[in-house]
Order: structure tokens, then C-alpha cells, then sequence
């Protein structure tokens, strides 16, 4: 007799949440001999491991932090972290204090925080398409409608958006955006496009939250002025803003720690200290002071470190692209960050080339459906070059290309 | 001109969150010179502090764990510390392999992740009255309504439960229970309660979240097998069974690693990492690492200490209530844990009692109304026994004692 496996009657929620298309990828596309472009993940030989060793030996050893470090804590985190924070967003142009920062266990955390305080099911997020396929899943979980934010064509009215919304059964609640070097497409907002997401968000009286987690990693040009700042010049003070920083340590100095962090007016910031202390009461205190002393001492030169190697291989990337691509394929051209965006011929479906890409030509990237809200436009694909090197790069490109013309 | 703060529009799920009273007095409470029996956390000196430093250093100087350490991992958590829970809940009666396990954030992210899978708005939750005030905290979010559990008292009929659970808009969706020298209350539920618990949610076709926070720490007498282990006896295996049990280390080893587990049927399991995934992705791995470490070589031993060191304070404590304690009071006698949970005459709300406690007596406790989900019976406090000596446990008593008769 086959004993039926127990399930419980599930909340309407979970029909929403599913696996990350991307995650479950990488664990089939873990091969020997395979060039991966599909990770977006930092390159582990830029971790600063002596640094990290010696923090933990220095913080674990203090007679008073130690014991400290293994105890519970504040659910809004360790104030000179914090505090470390608030003198890094004033160098985006955010005058703030420590009431303003919350720590989260990454940046996913403070996605998922800022989901649960804002949507209700059926309102409506407003979303690039495509966009960061973990902002989706941290939403996924309250039911939310999505509409297409369209950041560089200010076009469409606010009345537009809200009848959309009010069709969907709710209200519009947040717009989400990532304006530097995005996730997928490594692009990057202009100043105009910028305004355009303030001046809409403000027609809607809804709240931005500035995905901010490659913003340091820019390999060249002048930084275009952060969307919280930018506000804040209207409105006088952060606590008057509209606009929710996420800010992240996992690009620039580990993601291994799991620390990232929200600014925002002390408002919002107390509900998602509320938030925090229900969810996992803190974050792991250990984990934060040693972050504290690795970005006092080291994070200007993992910025420098990171930024070089990565612009090697964006060149790399770019150039082989240009040499090998077929006629048809375009592609963005990222002035930092971790990913290009390579738009095929409509007829070409990246996600049914795959399993010949990696067992063909060895070469793995994620195709770009995961990354709509909506599923739509499928011929794209997201490569990254954080992963191989350079000559992995272009041969990787080029056996990626060698196995396009065949399908036209 | 006064810039108004801004605020967003909220979820209705957010006017349910509210700060733990506990945490909010706990740091009302840190004076010089009151002894605190508020606090129900473990005593530092108890953390294995010299293990948990070499630990760090030696998978952070390995070259193949460092890096891996650093980075990004799996949501379901560290094979090897997942195989070692394997080996411990096959000490707890529940035979049961990695993909029954998933690591969380401390127990109380494990709690918040059932809610999440389980709770629609006016759904109801089953809970013991006085019961585990982090648990109410988590399933907060989710809008539940609460039916009063009487594990020691199997009476009550079934139906009486969904009526009343239909009646508040929703269904009965889960019992929670923590049998084990429970937080507030220090007891422990006899055989037949936990049968009753069992038989109940049966009869609901519900499952049971059975919390295990400080099952380790008995003092004396044999431990009673845990309702997952009953359970399977019935079903056969864990994948039948509709029990979910809590793990956490932050009791035994430290807190301060945030890392908890949920044992469960894989299909439960499988829906719990996508949760775990959109939340926020995995818990640190370098914790993890050394967690797992730090079970294989310490984890006995730390019981140990914590059952001789806890066992007397309790005893110190007990006695002295006996000692001084008026009339018309009486309190629990925990086996294990750190609580004793005393009652005061009707006419006490040791609330309003508090301020005086902590300014005349110079003790401090939690008042015990925020323990039940529907604040009533309020002439009740939670007395910790964990952080002070058995010397200052006897002096806090007797001048707790002498402040009582005041009011009568």
C-alpha cells in the first residue's frame, strides 16, 4: 500500500510563488567544460579574504564584542554599521541618520519587506519589463497585478495607470526601478528618465524604491545623481521623500554575509523594523560588525577592484559580440555592472536553444522571459562576464554565435 | 514651514504588526543594578566562545570552503549541516533524510514562513493561552484569527472548533504547540495532551507546528517523544505525517548565528524554500559551515553545561518563591527551559506593577498579558531564571515578594 504523502490546505498565496527559473538552472548548468555567462554573481577571487579572516579573529577575540556577537540584538541593526551607512548615502547625496537605515539579510530581504508593507492582493506594482527577476519573487508573495514603467518615455498619463490599476481590483502602490546598470539589460536611467519616475510617482502619490544594487560598479562616465536625492532636493529632507533606497554589500564586498540595507523616512523605516523583528527578529549580529570594519577599511578598494576586472571583461564581451554576432542580433552596451542583454530575431527562442548551447557549443546564459512580469518577449537572453575570464569570454561569444546562423 | 513626514499608503496587514512589548521593555529595563528576570535569552558566558573562534578561522582559511563561504548558496541550506539535523531527529524518534530539512534564520523566520503558507486573512490559528508571544508576532502579518488549543484537556469537540473558525470568516489552518517547557509558562504537555493535540488536528485535518526551542534542556525525568515522532508511528514516515517540527540552536549553541530548521514532509519542505528563496535567498553560509562544525564537536557538551547551570537557577529561584512569596500566589515547577510563570492574585496587574518593581524592588520580569493572543488574564508574569547568578535570583525574588503584600 503506497501511503499518500501529507499536504496541508496552503494559503492562496503559494499558487503565486515558484522556483526562480534562473536558480534552478544553475544547478543543471554546474558542468565541467561549460562557459557560463548565466550567473550574476560577484567573482569569488575579489572577496577580501584576509580581511574577513582577520575581522572575524579581531571581533570574535574582543572581550566585550564577542560575547556580544553571539547574542541576540537589535532588530534594526548595529549602529556603527549603520552609522558607516548613513556617511556612504550622503556620498550619493542622501543626507540622512541612523533612524533612516534598517539592516536586512541582503537586499532580497528589503524587497520582500517593502512587498509585504505596501501591497495588498491586486494592487498594482509598477515594473520595467524586463526587470530583476527576484524583485517579482519577493512580490510574488502578496498577489500583487503588474504595469509596464517605461522610465525613458515619460508619454504615458498618471490617469492611465490608475484606471489600469483600478481594472486590476486595487491601487497603484510603488513603482520599482534599478537605475544603474540594471539587472538584466545593464542599462542605466537618464537624468530625464529619472524625473519622469519622480514626476509619475508623485502624479500617483505612490512611494519609488530605487534598486540600487550595482550603482557603485561604473566602469566609466560621471554617476547620474541617485532617485532619492534627487527627490529630496524637492522635498527638503529624507523623511519627507518618497523614494526607498535598497542598498547592498553582495557586489561590492561579499553576498556571503547576507547584508544589505533600506534607507527611507523614519516613518517607514520603524514599520519595517517592526517587520524585521517578526520575520527573524535580526539579522546576525557577528555578520554585522564584521561588515562594519570591512567597509570602513576595505570597500573603496573592492569598489576599484571589482570595477576593473569586471570593465576587462565587459570589453571583452562587447568586442567579441561585435565580431562574431550574426546580422540581427543587437545587444545593450553596459557602462557598468555585471550584464549584457542580446536581443535576437524574433523567431529565435534563447530558452528552447539552451540545451544545445551548453551541450553544442558549452556555453550557458539565462533566456530573458524569466525577467518580464508578464512572461512576454522571449527572444532575449542575459549574459554576464562577471564568471569567466576573458578568453573564456571570447570563445564562449563566439561558439554561442557559431550556433545562431544555423537556426535562421 | 513644518515639511510633513511622508508615509505611503499600507497594506492592511500592517496595522496588525506591533512592536514585541517584550523587546520594547527589555531595553527600558538595562539599569545598573536591577536584576532582570525579563530576558529570556541564553547567558553569554555559555557560548562556546573559544570553538566558535577557531571554527571561523579554520573554514575560512580552507581553500576550497572560504570562497564558497563567501558567496551566494542554496536556498534549502549546507548539505552537511542539514545531514547533521538528519542524525539529531533521529535522536528525537523521527527518521527522516536532507530533503525533510530546511535551514531558516532562527526558528522564529521558520514560524514566519509557516504562517506565510498557511494563512489567508481570518484564517485561524489554534494556540495555547498564555503561548509563545513571537509566534503571534509572526503570524501577524498573515491577519489570523486565534481559537484557544487545551492540549491538557481533549474535551472539546471538533466541530465546536470549525464553527468557530468559520464564524471568524476563515478556516482552521493549523495547531501550534510548544511541548517542552514552554516560553511563557516553563511546562511541559503529558503524553495524553500531546495525543490530544494529535488526535485534534486530525480530526481538523490540520497540521501541527510543533516548536522545540528548549526541548534539550530538561533537568531531570524522561524526555516524552515529540508529537512528530507520535505521529509517524501512525502514518508510517515523515512525508505522511502533518506534523512540522521547529529546531533551533539558539538555546544550546548561540543565538547569534540565526540559524534555526523546519523537519516536515519533502512536499512541505519543497514550498518552504521557495518561500525561503523570494525572502531571502539563504542564510549566511559561512554560519552555516560553522554551525555545522561547531554540532559535530560541541553540541553535546553545551547541553550539558546549560541543563547544570540552568537547573540551578531554577532551583534557587523556585525555592525563594516558596520562601517568600504571600499568600495567593502561585507559579509553575519547569522541568527544563528558563521559565517560571507566576500568578497573582486577580486583583495584581503586574503591568501597572512594573514601574515600581523596577524603581523600588529593582527587579524586572515580563508582564504576562501580551503571551495571550487575545491579551486577556492579565494578573500574570514570565520570570527568567537564564542571566542572573542564583544569588541575585534569591535577593530579586524576596524584594519582588516584599512589594507584593504592598498592594493587598
Amino acid at each position: 500500500m503506497v501511503i499518500p504523502n501529507y499536504e496541508p490546505e496552503y494559503a492562496g498565496r503559494v499558487e503565486g510563488m515558484k522556483a526562480s527559473e534562473i536558480r534552478e538552472l544553475l544547478k543543471l548548468l554546474e558542468q565541467p567544460g561549460v562557459i557560463s555567462f548565466a550567473g550574476g554573481i560577484p567573482h569569488p577571487t575579489l572577496f577580501p579574504m584576509g580581511e574577513v579572516q582577520s575581522t572575524y579573529a579581531e571581533v570574535l577575540a574582543d572581550k566585550t564584542l564577542g560575547p556580544q556577537a553571539l547574542q541576540y540584538s537589535v532588530s534594526e541593526g548595529y549602529l556603527p554599521l549603520r552609522q558607516w551607512i548613513v556617511s556612504h548615502m550622503a556620498g550619493r547625496g542622501v543626507e540622512c541618520s541612523s533612524g533612516n537605515i534598517v539592516i536586512t539579510s541582503g537586499s532580497q530581504q528589503g524587497l520582500e519587506f517593502l512587498g509585504r508593507l505596501l501591497l495588498s492582493p491586486n494592487d498594482t506594482a509598477l515594473v520595467e519589463a524586463p526587470t530583476y527577476l527576484g524583485a517579482l519573487q519577493a512580490f510574488a508573495a502578496f498577489e500583487p497585478q503588474y504595469d509596464e514603467l517605461r522610465p525613458e518615455d515619460g508619454n504615458r498619463t498618471p490617469e492611465s495607470y490608475l484606471s489600469a490599476a483600478a481594472a486590476a481590483g486595487g491601487s497603484a502602490k510603488f513603482a520599482y526601478v534599478v537605475p544603474d546598470f540594471a539587472n538584466p539589460t545593464g542599462l542605466t536611467l537618464s537624468l530625464a528618465a529619472r524625473q519622469n519616475v519622480l514626476k509619475l510617482a508623485r502624479d500617483l502619490d505612490v512611494p519609488v524604491i530605487e534598486d540600487t544594487a550595482y550603482a557603485a560598479l561604473r566602469f566609466e562616465g560621471q554617476a547620474l545623481p541617485s532617485l532619492q536625492a534627487m527627490d529630496m532636493e524637492q522635498t527638503g529632507s529624507i523623511d519627507a521623500s518618497r523614494v526607498i533606497y535598497c542598498g547592498t554589500f553582495s557586489k561590492t564586498i561579499t553576498p556571503g554575509l547576507r547584508i544589505g540595507w533600506l534607507c527611507a523616512s523614519q516613518d517607514i523605516i520603524r514599520r519595517i523594523v517592526l517587520v524585521k523583528q517578526a520575520t527573524d527578529l535580526n539579522s546576525p549580529l557577528l555578520n554585522q560588525m564584521v561588515m562594519c570594519r570591512l567597509a570602513e577599511q576595505v570597500y573603496e578598494r573592492q569598489v576599484m577592484s571589482a570595477i576593473e576586472r569586471y570593465r576587462g571583461r565587459r570589453d571583452a564581451m562587447l568586442q567579441a559580440l561585435e565580431t562574431y554576432m550574426p546580422k540581427g542580433v543587437t545587444w545593450t552596451k553596459p557602462a557598468g555592472g555585471l550584464f549584457v542583454w542580446v536581443i535576437l530575431p524574433y523567431d529565435i527562442d534563447p530558452a528552447e536553444l539552451l540545451k544545445r548551447a551548453v551541450s553544442e557549443a558549452h556555453v550557458a546564459y539565462v533566456p530573458g522571459a524569466a525577467f518580464f512580469a508578464a512572461g512576454q518577449n522571449r527572444n532575449c537572453m542575459r549574459l554576464s562576464y562577471s564568471l569567466p575570464n576573458e578568453d573564456d569570454i571570447v570563445r564562449g561569444v563566439r561558439q554561442l554565435a557559431e550556433l545562431l546562423p544555423a537556426l535562421n
